[in-house]
């Protein structure tokens, strides 16, 4: 199988709670990959109502999901993700050496040390003009589910596979909610987790970005830096 | 004892969690009380670092404290909310009709149906110019803690005492990180349980201000109607 440009963190899904992860993880250094049946970033926001105001998004009076977008895909450019636009995913599978291989439609492949579900309600289509949505090959996948999403602590959002996360509308716990604001939540703590698997344990220091050091870190990589 | 102007949640405390929780609530017709030691909105991010940038609140890519309790004030506005500033609360005691008194500093004191603590790291007050941080009363309160935060559930943020909850710094849980984006997540789901106590149990439908009708409810606040 070729294989597309790995990262430690494959992230399927390319809505706002999956770029808002790129930026939590690449605070730690981790890099990621997109992949999204949409041909570009946004999700739902875009594919369902792209010029619908939302009015609960913390700070934003009203904001549609065009400009949510922009405006995460301009908080995680100094961390330079990887995007694979209009591909789905159809399985993965646990490599000897404890990565993860995530297979795409047609023969291709890539390889993480960890994978995120971060598909919202499922994989989008277009269909003449109208945006569709179809459960996609997830539903097979043999992770525990309540309803139509993942079943996830609220501690790590691991599932029930070792080292597959899943946050976002994908995700389901006691208190759930399907709110774009939980899911930035639900980020910043998956990120807590996969670094800690990652690290192989250990616990480090939660980065603030008023620190000093971590505005730098961020400007250093706008900059193009290591 | 004098009384305040009574609402159906008071919030001790004014800082951005404490201002996104009044717009989660106002969707749900509660009211809001909220009391701040210090003399205007903001708590630690107005108190601590009003003008260091803040990268990780979603959507903005660097926002510093003002800027962010000036738009949480515009975006609650709809829902006019009550300040009562440079006041502490002292404690709060239940009544014989289930609502719980809040009393402050001095002889007032406020009626409530709920208890909301927001209270951060603690109350702030000004020294030369100065903001300094103390424990505050709360210390003291009969609410089970760890370490200095108040114990809650990670599903309804309630505290060891019917009826009083605590979300964001104020507040521990497994896997609890201290970030603004986690307390704003904390106050969606604290919402949901104030609702479901405050209506006697029934569990009733998730709000999207996407659509129409929340949107022309939001218009309908801001223009001062009921």
């Amino acid at each position: 199988m070729a294989g597309l440009a790995d990262a430690d963190v494959v992230l399927i899904g390319a809505g706002p709670v999956a770029l808002f992860s790129v930026f939590q993880l690449g605070l730690y250094g981790l890099t990621c990959h997109l992949v999204d049946s949409l041909d570009r970033a946004g999700g739902q926001c875009i594919a369902l109502y792209p010029d619908k105001p939302i009015h609960d998004v913390p700070g934003f009076p009203a904001i549609d999901g065009e400009e949510l977008t922009a405006r995460l895909m301009t908080q995680i450019a100094p961390f330079s993700p990887t995007f694979s636009f209009g591909r789905t995913v159809s399985g993965f599978a646990a490599e000897e050496d404890g990565r993860l291989r995530v297979l795409l439609d047609g023969a291709e492949s890539l390889s993480a040390r960890t994978v995120v579900l971060a598909t919202g309600l499922g994989a989008f289509h277009r269909e003449d003009g109208e945006a569709c949505l179809r459960p996609g090959p997830s539903r097979d996948w043999p992770l525990a589910r309540t309803g139509d999403a993942f079943r996830v602590g609220a501690e790590t959002f691991e599932t029930t596979t070792a080292g597959v996360f899943a946050i976002g509308d994908a995700c389901h716990y006691p208190g759930k909610l399907r709110l774009i604001l939980s899911g930035f939540h639900e980020a910043a703590l998956m990120t807590q987790a996969v670094r800690r698997r990652l690290a192989g344990g250990g616990r480090t220091t939660l980065e603030y970005t008023t620190s000093t050091r971590v505005a730098k870190k961020l400007r250093g990589a706008a900059a193009g830096e290591e």
